[in-house]
């Protein structure tokens, strides 16, 4: 068992580059497994290193691009990542979210860090109004947990879905307790946890983790409620990486299959064996009446943050202007017009989110939250329209997306000539850019980064239907009936009449 | 002709409320024609009335509300209406459109004062930019304008859509040089103007309008270029309501087959036949490079001003959750996933008009213009979303709106009772509640505010298309191409190479 | 009370003519109402006229095209109009959907012959089905009486839909148990019924009525299971003709102005107070069992039938098609875009009526059925896309399609020649026929017809919940479960182990 | 050079089975590539060999169903395929199409055999009309043909999509003549032809090619103007077969994480280096008129023939509902309601093809063509819902989907038991079978069999412009508005009056 000191010895020197990062990550001792092998070095696995590259974007903006990817934080008094740093304004959300639409250009994928960010966004609150209600310090506990993290410069991840199992059933309910992360064992420096967190974006890439109740508890669950941080190379926990469509390409194509060999999305299964969480980094015990509350503010931060696509979608709408220009049908106008709606979607998507942070309201801590209604909103287009930008960028590429021959192909020298004579373009376009950029569609659409740009556009932060529920409480119809009334001239006096 | 005083005489004593307002249009010798017989009194015109009622309610609002529908204005240094207001920063904007919301909801249809709004919004940046450009005092004439118009807190109209007659030529390409209005003379005061301005919303209920030119004009169309105000009871004007769906319910059926008695829109055809105007209310005389950007600057803030949709969208999902109630189906889970849909879709429309509002910037003049593209992916919004919201309405509301027996009916000793047994709903509800609420929707979906959700939305404030070729010029996709070009591996070097 | 042999004698001459039906309404003493108003003769009355004259183009359509308006009738033995055909092969059910698709394209709107025609092929089988189950006569009783309507040509209106008061109850646990239609008593020569009947198509303008439960029922709603057939004028009958949008421009604003003066459709609610219906006229009584397959097979015929509307599809594809012309813009791309888009969406509605009756299948009686889930599916389309072609109907318009003056405008002496002036389209053009053409599409989407065109294609043959429901229960899950199951390599041996 | 009789030695005994068919694969002499590499034989290379197995269930079918699966040819006057089989009625189309949907429910994937038989199909009429015009003897040498390949029982494969190279340029306008397949060379045998096909569906799995033109010719055209037969191991021809998403899981991963480890699809380049191609087996030799007719003719068919994808539909609907099954949720009404809306997509789809078929007319060679405005719409649809289909289902399924870890995990010693124990869904289902459907939904919405259900259906047989411009050639716009023009009272003797 580390002291808490002991936590943070490694993260002495903060992290100031992309570089200091990725060589952060080197030397751990994690379990990581991925297609039932161990693997040894993630940071030296061709199928993981691109997620961690896109992570690794999240320093590079912040180093040229200080005031979009970096932020003074009051918590810290110091200039760090604003993947760290807790909105106390619109202006920070709105910030934020120029900076996640700035990252999915960059990337063209899923970078990562926004869970961590909201969790420690959430938290912030939910530790005040416990602590307010309660007179316990948990709020205390997490600033100084904050300060240390925001000083180290390092990556915060989030984790909150629980396998579940039975879903008609509560925690307590299940048959096998620990379908739900649960705490085993307690002493008096802290608590033991067990059980698994699934499908966690980018957790082999962070160096910590926060743990959070997936969803209502009762008083019965209360084993089930609590909040911690905790390094991912903690004792007792295993993680096994998800493979994702056209993952191997990484290995057995060469850079033009992967369509985009630099970055990619990461999601792990973690499992967690009698894992010790000293009570300093414990940010809720018990509190099961603040679980909804915590998971309502996380998911009312996290679906803004899906403004992210819009950056894909950036992507995505130049890649099949792109191809239309290698065919030469640029300006044919069913091509334009197919661009503008694409164009129209992905800005609509911007719209909600934007609308979501310039109409963020303050808690009691002084942290600003997303309007709930506008960012289920968004949240709900984004489970919509990538699917129909995604069919229209297909549809403007051709079918070669999904018929063209590799990279090795191009490399044999019988056939490569071949297909560079056959897979010719317009004049002037060599044909490798071409394959490249037809490359790139597939990957967004039905390859490697299509899991980030459409499956988890549907079920990141909540599915659809978790956001129909959302604004089916929000949407005020009693006082939209009361408006219709009157208009209709049903007197108030005369219904009850 | 009229001195600027004189022609300013009748509105000494500034309007304070809706009763004022109303009177106010009283006793004007205005030529108004509807179906074929000259308007003596539109303020006593049954059909017309609702119109006048639903420009009153911007009164109202203002005496009830005076943080929402008033403001003080630094340009004549007082309190006075928000629709005569030129936005000086996004909060200005962001309380606009929550006013528009909010009148929306309040009338259920069209309150007809956003274009002038808008109009004046224009006209202060672009007679800036000329007067920079050419020395000329057009801004200084706009304010003295102005000052005088928010003095007496008067209603000003805008005009700007011609008749445009062959659509494939420009104004002094038409057989019939009046298809666009022009000047036909000029003398030592000012200048004379013929021609006509189609389906000029709230025209009849306006005290003064601004004409404006309806698009990008060439040096050959000096004499088309030229912006104005005037009052609308010049001489030479006459005007010619048009018919609406249902228009005649406001006289043939009762209150209840009116669905909303209260409340309507009113679109007029002006014709032009020789009206002066004074130079100092001339605000652009010749300067045709400047046609195009004033039609831009008004279109990117009128778009916006269809978030006034959204307050429609709330009675019209209000009314079928009232129909659900009165058949006792409110609850049944369709019914409420279509009026989450319903709420959804209305919110996307509210969210891409707020986010444009809070993305404005500050032009030359210091007046502040909504973001252009998020402006035009609203109101592309606001093309499609209302009708599927509509759909939806009718959906839940069941045939009855179409079938529905008349008030008369209702009245009829015979058949009244029969129609009160048989057309009862839910126990506890009064039989003409139901009726009124289903003739709300019908109302609303199909009879006489139809006008104005659907008809107008799409064609208001510019077509879709118009919509569709603004976005494909902000869409950066050269931007975006480089994007796709730099992940796909196709270097700017090899390109070029 | 009339015998038999009377209730026959006015229709001993066989209707010969669209000028013989019209004569053969006039005179008849029914009681109608409309707008609070008695309706002398139904014939005269401006307002139902047109009704009367769609209607009547199913006459005409069959003297000029005897093949397609008419056919040989086993039952009868002669040559009589389709509309009282009971299908027996596929062939029938083709040309009956080619028959209704021709006369919307020949009226543009409903012609009210469709319900009565399904409720003949639905009572030809199911009375068939209950004689067989327990020896009753009602088959040959139902033939007797075709035979009679077929040999006079008459017009056979259905009439289905009850008042239903509290949705959540059955018939016989109703407040008031007038909420379903009853016998309410009995004697040695027939039934005796009360109620009412909502929303029934073409009621007016038929010369006879079979009526039939709505829904399923239960033993202790025997007297509300039964069918019988009676004459329009029947003693103690009451219609009540409902309002639809513009139904007053018949008389209001002349045949401009109704954008389609010759044709419009009816519904009327049906009052019914101790009326007799002789025993040879009743084909059901009390064999509840039997209610849900009657209105089953009634469904499933009408919800085919609902290909008609893609003949006013093709009208308003026409319209909209004209008024660019008019426009000058129909070779724009994407104005011939949104014609080829409205024409994608009216032909896949017509694939799918014609898939469902090419896919017929016989019952025990010999009539053909459309197959049930096509059907279901048609109608379900039926729902949407007719909006989604009258929104881009609109679209191609333009907005004068509701600002429009009227066509007494147009007769009055000074504005009449400035709305000639002003309203003309390309030069060649009459201003009077673009008006024409823009009040017809504004009929179809936002006036009269559009009663038909959009809100009916909701509600008409069961609301679109009614379709997902016999989709459901059509969708053969099990069957699609097993196959996924093989292919994912889930073995059914394994399954059960 | 090959004489005929040696050209057909190898099909002396008809293959009687899928054994057969797969042994018949066996031992040929091709040039086929895969990632760079040789293929020394197909039948063995495991990512090649599903694609085989695929289409070897066209001969389980017509062994299991021969009435579906087979047909009795007039032709050649004996049972076979019913893919080798030229449509003489409605009939024939049909069970066409219902053996189609069979075999995509069966595979769950492309079986590749469509496009083949609708060149027989097209290539029937189109030589006999040729030599109706001509007085050649194209036909009778195709009959001559067609009845020894129905005689062998074999596969043809069909061969249309040129390179194209700059898509503004005829054939004899490119810089490189090759990248349109062209005649380099005649002597007194036959033809020799050189250039390539792309994205050859099943080619390789093929026996013999038909080769056709892309598009219409121009008289310049004649040497690219040809239709041909040839084995596809002919001397001269290489094929390199195209990378599919996740197509390397067929090695890397374990039957689980391909999905579907026993079906898929397969496209090739083929490239032709002076091929011959004896007279005996051209059936189109420079007469470019007829170049246009066959593409539409082929379209026709082979557009219809996507009727294929509502057996995927089928298969990704009940993987849906049994993964909702699986978790516990299958009757939560959400649930319900989007596999009724899949399910509607599915069947409309279904209904537009079908009745393409049922309305099938006779060509003058006898053979009967789809109707070609049907179906055009029908593949049209197919551009659509495959795709909304597929979100439904990744949003029933969850986002396991693409996170879930590899089948070499679960057979990991450390980690198997982990995953066995969280990835249990509702109790009694083992976590396998989950994992198996799971892993369907992704094969079929983001993985190989995508290629085909998604990809290919917006390309397939043309792209969604491609049927644009045919339904805009057969929409009948001018009656459309004649129709109009009647019902909006502007009488034609006016028009041009």
């Amino acid at each position: 068992m580390q002291s808490i000191e002991s936590s943070w010895a490694d993260f002495a020197r903060p992290i100031a580059s992309a570089e200091d990062y990725i060589a952060s990550l080197r030397g751990r001792r994690m379990n990581v497994f991925f297609m039932g092998e161990r693997v040894g070095e993630p940071v030296d696995h061709p199928v993981i290193f691109p997620s961690i590259n896109a992570m690794a974007e999240t320093y590079r903006l912040a180093s040229e691009r200080p005031a979009l990817g970096g932020v003074h934080t009051p918590i810290a008094g110091l200039q760090t990542n604003r993947f760290l740093h807790v909105p106390t304004g619109p202006a920070d959300l709105v910030a934020k979210h120029e900076m996640q639409r700035e990252l999915g250009r960059r990337t063209g994928t899923c970078f990562q860090r926004c869970v961590g960010l909201d969790a420690i966004g959430a938290c912030h609150s939910v530790t005040f109004d416990i602590d307010a209600a309660n007179g316990t310090d948990y709020h205390q506990r997490f600033l100084a947990f904050l300060t240390r993290a925001q000083t180290a410069n390092i990556v915060i991840g989030g984790a909150m879905t629980d396998p579940k199992g039975d879903r008609s059933k509560a925690p307590h309910q299940q048959t096998d307790p620990d379908l739900f992360l649960r705490i085993v064992k307690r002493d008096a420096n802290g608590i033991y946890i067990s059980g698994a967190k699934m499908h966690q974006t980018g957790a082999v890439n962070s160096h910590w983790l926060i743990v959070m109740p997936t969803m209502r508890m009762t008083e019965a669950d209360k084993d089930w409620s609590f909040v911690g941080a905790l390094r991912v190379d903690a004792p007792g926990l295993t993680y096994v990486v998800g493979r994702q469509t056209n993952d191997t390409r990484a290995v057995d194509g060469g850079a033009l299959d992967a369509g985009n060999a630099q970055f990619a999305g990461q999601e792990a299964m973690i499992v967690f064996d009698n894992v010790f969480v000293p009570f300093e980094h414990v940010f809720m015990d018990g509190e099961w009446q603040y679980a909804s509350t915590l998971v309502e503010r996380f998911t009312t931060y996290h679906r803004s943050s899906y403004v992210c696509k819009t950056g894909l979608g950036d992507v995505l709408i130049g890649a099949a202007a792109e191809a239309a220009s290698h065919n030469g049908v640029e300006s044919v106008s069913h091509i334009k017009d197919k661009l503008v709606e694409m164009t129209h979607l992905n800005e609509t998507i911007y719209s909600s989110c934007m609308a979501a942070a310039y109409r963020s309201k303050p808690l009691a801590s002084g942290a600003f939250l997303n309007d709930e209604m506008l960012s289920n909103v968004a949240k709900h287009n984004v489970t919509r329209f990538p699917f129909e930008i995604a069919r229209l960028a297909q549809d403007i590429a051709g079918g070669l997306v999904v018929t063209m021959p590799s990279e090795k192909d191009l490399q044999n020298n019988e056939i490569g000539p071949l297909i560079r004579k056959f897979l010719q373009g317009k004049s002037g376009v060599e044909t490798i850019y071409r394959m490249r950029v037809l490359r790139l569609i597939e990957n967004m659409t039905i390859g490697r980064n299509a899991v980030g740009y459409l499956t988890e556009s549907l079920h990141g932060a909540g599915s659809p239907q978790a956001q129909r529920i959302q604004i089916a409480r929000g949407m005020a119809i009693e006082d939209k009936k009361a408006r219709a009334r009157k208009l209709a001239g049903v007197e108030e006096r005369e219904r009850s009449g």
